[in-house]
């Protein structure tokens, strides 16, 4: 008889977006003449940067000639995209990565969801609270759980991030294996200083546990004093496996390509205490489950490392920040504490309620859609999250109709 | 501390390539003015058809533009692909799927890789010998076997494919809950007809097994009694997942597009005996794993289903078969008896010696690169594959120095 995987069936569905999605459309329903502003998903808005338009054309055209034809490539990914990346994303910042620590995939979603193979079944875990839900159900998924209670899986060490630690959680009490971070945090917008990450990588190597920081929205930062990358602390490299994308800097979200940096001297132990190298592992996992991104889109991820593509990503993200920036401060001036919206495309507003009842208030006054932070965990309560990811026009109107819901005029 | 999965650590690490490799490397070292016709790996030689490089520019313009930029696309594909699969591959050979029952992925290797995670870690498990090694791999990954002893994995049932059973397995005699079957086969370019496959539908039913189809070379069936698909044969749509992709059928392997079917009725079992419906826990995985393929790549998977792509397709495929035939007839003509050839791109030749031997024999004398049957399993020792996917030239001028070396002359 064929069983089922039942650590499955543990899973608690996420009724999140399907509860957003219900409530819209009621309202959409009983309001048929109203326009509703989607704020809600973190998807972006602006089209691809030309550079890479272009470049998906040229490999199209190289695709379909005989000479230029490209059948498998290397499974994590073409030298041209992984030396592009060494050079621009690590040593521009004075990170020693080599090309052959860097892993081309299809996503980070992909990869931060698959890295938890590489580890034993029995490890202590410690994610984030507010979250985001990849990190959790793929362990769930890998039986490293018991039973949902109360909204929290039995067997994580949940991380608090709440208001009084600036959400930036700090170090466990017990002893953890393995530690899910993510600066710029989706969905809170906190950022996290050399200092406080310093912590978690003495905090690793103290105790032979990993972190995986998910630095997918890296690009947002401004303040030239935070670190872009994990691997700016000195011996991140010996305890820290990082996960970037192009979705959120260059528009990837529907073409599809990230990475990920497995440092070779990164290593796991067996119960007898032997050190295993990750990137060999890591490798041998991906050249056995995966064959390598789109030749097109890994030319059209090049392109972004161009002059010409770091121009055109950089205004891409300027005007999303421009965005978040409105958001913030008219939140703000509305007496909404707020974080993120600075280094961040994600606004996380303290809502002084329940967060579905004040997410009904925004939809039902100002037909404006928001993500309920209590979506992401027991410490989103209070919470909403505000995506800057939108039309200028779209924001302006979104935040003139909340601040008239909210009892206040809107003034530029 | 953080410990690491040490099924791992059990892999028998595949030195077929790498030995391949390093033979080559040494020969053309030794013979810099020899031109090496390499007909070992299984990778696509012809561009893209054209539908597919027109689709890709169109898409890279949608995606330059704002009213038509794409972002996140739904995970298990967009429906105006999963319906011209539906309708094309499936309702047109009366199979009845529905596109809801289509997910479409960026590989049928990482499908096929990926599947496992859905089942118990107990199950039995049956694998063909030889043997695509994604199959066994990713079981050894997950915990299901016990270590390599003589190139075989304590713990799977070994389905022997060989001359005698004409490389279609015998039903096992020990019961068995998960069953991999490959038609058109890799390595060995056998079919299998309806009765045959029957015969399995109809153990899976009786032991309450269940099949996973690698269905991904059917576009080289031309014998139209074969099945295309499992779902050809009456009830396979409650015990079987199909595996395909347009890798080897479009020449996709370096644009990545594939599908995997999982009929609403598949369903597998709890310890206490409870079914659970396996579609909607493979979109579970899909959508918490995975982010959907390439916009632009999947208009170019679409664009197959156009008449002018299918005509495109079609010559395509005819042109890797005339190639097959003209290494099957030659081979025959040189007094090997070959399987694969007709209906399948690979010609699974008996060498009547060792596969080294005879792989090295084909090197050195004609500077023919191909693909040792030992790599492949146990029952692959005396067989080597010949890969149809070259240019004429290529096959010609390779099929004149291998008949020049094994004493016979070569006439077209």
């Amino acid at each position: 008889m064929i069983r089922v995987n039942e650590n499955y069936l543990k899973l608690k569905a996420s009724y999140l977006f399907v509860d957003i999605a219900k409530r819209v459309s009621a309202f959409t329903e009983a309001n048929p003449e109203k326009k509703v502003i989607r704020m809600g998903i973190g998807d972006v808005t602006c089209p691809l940067p030309p550079v890479c338009v272009k470049a998906l054309h040229d490999a199209a055209d190289e695709m379909g000639s005989e000479n230029s034809f490209k059948g498998y490539g290397p499974e994590a990914g073409y030298a041209f995209l992984r030396e592009a990346i060494a050079e621009n994303d690590y040593r521009a910042r004075g990170c020693k990565i080599d090309p052959d620590e860097i892993f081309v995939s299809d996503g980070a979603k992909c990869d931060t969801a698959n890295i938890q193979e590489l580890f034993s079944e029995d490890i202590k875990i410690a994610v984030p609270d507010p979250v985001y839900p990849v990190y959790v159900d793929t362990n769930v998924m890998a039986g490293r759980t018991g039973d949902n209670e109360n909204g929290r899986y039995k067997g994580f060490v949940y991380l608090n991030s709440t208001a009084d630690n600036h959400f930036v959680p700090d170090l466990p009490k017990e002893k953890v294996d393995l530690i899910y971070l993510c600066f710029p945090n989706n969905p809170t917008g906190a950022t996290i200083g050399k200092e406080d990450l310093k912590k978690w990588v003495d905090y690793a190597k103290a105790n032979k546990a990993l972190i995986l920081y998910d630095a997918a929205y890296e690009a947002f930062i401004r303040d030239e004093s935070l670190p872009h990358s994990i691997y700016e602390i000195e011996g991140a490299d010996e305890v820290a496996i990082e996960f970037r994308s192009f979705s959120k800097t260059a528009g990837f979200t529907g073409t599809r390509c990230a990475f990920t940096v497995v440092p070779k001297k990164v290593k796991a132990y067996t119960a007898a205490g032997e050190s295993i190298d990750l990137n060999p592992l890591w490798n041998r996992r991906q050249s056995t489950k995966f064959n390598g991104v789109s030749y097109p889109v890994q030319k059209a991820a090049a392109a972004v490392y161009t002059p010409e593509g770091k121009a055109q990503v950089k205004a891409t993200i300027d005007f999303y920040l421009e965005n978040a920036k409105i958001i913030r401060e008219k939140m703000t001036s509305l007496g909404f504490r707020c974080t993120g919206g600075e280094n961040s495309p994600y606004i996380w507003v303290e809502t002084g309620e329940d967060s579905w009842n004040f997410f009904d208030k925004l939809l039902n006054g100002a037909a404006v859609v928001t993500t309920p932070g209590s979506g992401f965990g027991s410490c989103g309560e209070g919470f909403i999250r505000i995506s800057a990811f939108n039309s200028r026009e779209n924001v302006l109107e979104a935040m003139n109709r909340i601040a008239a819901v909210l009892g206040k005029s809107y003034a530029e």
